[in-house]
């Protein structure tokens, strides 16, 4: 059985979160609003009458009877699954913690662009945009990457993983948030990165993953664009 | 052994949807930034190298040797504990889904009055949260609300639960939001209520469970104000 993975086609956006899980995992998945006819099918799961549990938004996740929404809880899903998170109750907790963590950082990365309505345009809000993102630069990413340092450096195992002495499913996630601030604030990220070893070299070590690394190179990854969460607008990463 | 639940004093914030939780179960706490001293000890856990797990932010939970930070991941945890969520997996997803969707509701709630930074004034960023909170009240309240009206109509049990045919954690965090809405969002959320019969129902039947509403006439029950997610300023709420 394949899993049915539904998200907006054209972006990775929170969809690649999950595509990241799967890939490492090495599962078996159908990227349906890539494939013909795809995306009609995506929207009428969300607007339909006959789904037992109608998600609010992608990514969703069919997973034989389940269909399960929001990312962070795909994700919960698929660890034990796939030997992506720990199977006691501590370590599962933490790993989704991390999770949950993660997952407000990129949300924050997202409002950068659209601080004031995911529905305006980004040239309708760019003034804001570049407030909040001299705040999102200066001060929330150096407080997000200092705590995933630390968590790091806390980390007695010292195989470099979030969560114990194995790759964990926030392992994928942190890598996939570097390199989405890479692409989005280059110059930022230039300045902040020798400050936070631990994180860098995590995400070395998720790409060099050999699913990973075959995924990146596929056309299965779409490359970062302007009509994700991570975007490159030279103005809101500091140049003038 | 008491749980102990770590929030910022003076507000209802993120920790009041692990309150619910516990004042519903009937679970032995302590608010510990509400006692003395207790706010350093917070401090010191958040900041501490002791910590095995250390969290991002309050609120966290001590539960006998674990501490467990982000508010879905607590509730997470305490749902099958004290029977506040199902126990079969597709029982346990779907509330977590809806929780974390709860989640995103409140993040948007907050940013209308700190659409730029949270580290600056409202008086600050006023402009920014006049268009943002239009938006809001405009667009985004009526889809959440829509959705779990939708999720409540759907729901075959037809006990006017979120899932299944009991209270679980997510029927005590959307009471939260309603209340919230109601209190920062008096003219919007007058005018919206009548489209969501099922939502305002809910609200209504878990203030009236009995330890709810003991624990809602306690001093336990921090008023709402002007510090915390839901603050009412009447220029966000469309008067001029």
């Amino acid at each position: 059985m394949a899993y049915e993975l539904y998200y907006w086609d054209g972006i990775q956006g929170r969809g690649e979160f999950v595509r990241l899980a799967l890939e490492e995992a090495g599962a078996d998945y159908v990227d349906v609003a890539r494939t013909a006819g795809g995306q009609g099918e995506m929207l009428r799961l969300l607007d339909g009458e006959e789904v037992e549990h109608p998600p609010f938004a992608p990514p969703f996740l069919r997973a034989g009877k389940l269909l399960i929404g929001q990312t962070a809880n795909i994700l919960l899903s698929l660890g034990p699954r796939h030997d992506l998170a720990p199977t006691d109750e501590a370590g599962r907790l933490w790993a989704h913690q991390l999770q949950l963590t993660i997952a407000d950082f990129v949300d924050e990365a997202h409002d950068t662009h659209h601080p004031i309505a995911s529905s305006l345009y980004y040239e309708d809000q760019r003034n804001e945009a570049l407030a909040r993102a001299a705040d999102f630069r200066r001060s929330r990413m150096p407080k997000y990457l200092g705590y995933f340092e630390r968590v790091l450096a806390h980390n007695n195992s010292r195989g470099g993983h979030l969560v114990g002495a194995r790759l964990s499913y926030p392992d994928l996630s942190l890598y996939q948030t570097v390199a989405g601030l890479r692409y989005a604030f280059p110059r930022a990220m230039a300045e902040l990165e020798p400050n936070y070893p631990r994180v860098v070299a995590l995400h070395n070590w998720v790409a060099a993953r050999p699913r990973i690394a075959i995924y990146l190179a596929s056309n299965r990854r779409i490359p970062f664009n302007q009509h994700g969460i991570f975007r490159h607008y030279p103005e809101l990463d500091g140049e003038v």
